[in-house]
């Protein structure tokens, strides 16, 4: 039973700023430069999700990508697309939109909508020349 | 004299919403769906920019590639990038920013900046899926 | 009322054979290689779509891109995804699905669903290496 | 004596159809849906060979990419390219070649051509969006 | 009888230095900055070849690509792929290899192949962001 | 305290060649073929470089991407761009510029660079079809 990843491309749109409600306004500028725009900016991210397990000799499958592709619509897609993070998505009202707090959001979600012997990694492109990647330790 | 086409890609992060101030929410909703959202959402802007010339047949240049740069840094690049462009750009304050409005924009930016003699082509990709091409008909 | 191209990239997956019935096997191996293999083979074809007119000074728009995309989800991708062109696709059952051939079919179908002051053009990537263009001349 | 991995990327486009003989219409149709098409659909598959060593220190190399680029030519290219995988691949005439077991088969064909104390992982795109990566365990 | 246009992708890599041999050192430095290292510098150039005509109503091509194919490696690809555009390409041992008169030169060898009814397009990626197109004008 | 694995996209043209001082001419033509051209050949380097560590939770950032970009600004791009690796950078003056030294040499050079808690990886696209990857074991 050969463990193989299969993976799984998405994108979504959406505006954010990166501050700290509780740092002064000097702090923040040191800090996030222009990121810290306070009429916000945004980006197309690209998101990869990628899921590992042993392929299911009846189908030849990992994880049905139909299934996956759903998945990652009504976590990722339906919540973050054509939004603004700081003010319009729950998990980001307290925490700081960065590449990386976003994986982690993401992976969270999608995490407890997989069979628990599957293992995730999210990977994140904020730009084409920026991503993280991030799978749960 | 052969004519060539010189093309540079650059890019910015810009928020912004589709609507119109003097139409009333549920026609903006109607015409703009999800590019209305109140709170902007944000995008990777790629830019094409293609000027069309003579070979200088000293320098084998159309044009000199590194003052092209220097133009689109200074006209978009530093105007655009990291803002938020109904609010923070002049001249979307009362024009509605869409890729077709912002190629034009554009245009009229640059066109100025090059020798009379030189075409000029902007292409804008708003996502990989969907961009514009203006050249100044 | 400048006038603006606007291109949205689709694609769709389908199986296909180059020949022709009316032709040897010997003369269709000579012209068509190993695309004549009677089993089929099959790409992913990308598709881009793109329309030209003037900008609508209401909404900024040429075209709204919601629509463009149904057009074609409707012409191209429910009547070619995951398809044996050859054999399931109506207009390649007396003409050999080239790219070419491809392109032309494409173009017919979508231009009565536009408005007639529109342009269009279509580009066809059979392969990330080989592709077409096709404009209605 | 540095460990390095060494990739290289190739492509063949083939048709195939997602299906079990032992199982009904109906079953085939609800697991596979439009993968299951009887005329069968295709791909452009993008293959990415990544085999890791210690680079030789007489070389430079890992491996000599030449000689990389030749076994995939014969093992992968030459066996798949342009071929019906269900009826003209002898290793799915009884396996689904779904992206997951066409990964496993590639990798089984390469890794006894590598001498033994090199690791090597397959990665395939059946699509851009779509993608699976085996690496033998 | 649909006039379409058929594009092939190629590419090579090679060493060049931009300078004139007739011009200062410090005049070459001046105009042509980094480009001017007399160790020389080197690309992975990426080309696109595209041929307009009509479609042959037997075949359903413009072109066989497999033809284009050959011509290109012919007349490009062996001449100056891992080659020194400078030293050891005839058409430059008096001619500045700029990315413009690169493409004049490719479309001067390439032209005279092709029946006399297709017309040829040179587009020439000197990096992903730098590229110039050249129609024989 | 999340591990996330940050990277950054870069890029430098060069011309090297692959042979070494103590081998005859056949030895050198026979195990590096076209890529020991004595006049050199060239590549646009695409590089990424890949940071893993926690997540700071002040800033929600692993390493402030504007720091990691002037790191590979100095030890890489200002070091490699538009210089021949053979006869004018240091650390290739007695060792082969394959894909895989160059990785092994740009790791060397921006781990010290980094705080000592942070993993790091290289991968370099030597062009878009080869590329290695490297970290440190």
């Amino acid at each position: 039973m050969s463990k193989v990843t299969v993976s799984r491309k998405a994108h979504f749109n959406a505006a954010h700023r990166l501050y700290r409600k509780d740092w002064s306004n000097e702090q923040n500028e040191e800090v996030f430069g222009k990121c810290n725009n306070p009429s916000f900016h945004g980006h197309n991210y690209d998101l990869i999700v990628s899921v590992t397990g042993s392929i299911n000799v009846d189908t030849g499958y990992v994880i049905d990508i139909k299934i996956l592709k759903e998945i990652i619509k009504e976590e990722v897609e339906d919540a973050f697309d054509h939004k603004n993070l700081n003010l319009q998505v729950e998990e980001f009202k307290n925490l700081n939109p960065t590449a990386e707090n976003i994986s982690v959001v993401i992976y969270n979600k999608i995490k407890p909508r997989l069979e628990t012997h599957l293992e995730l990694e999210i990977t994140l492109f904020e730009t084409p020349r920026n991503f993280v990647t991030y799978s749960g330790n």
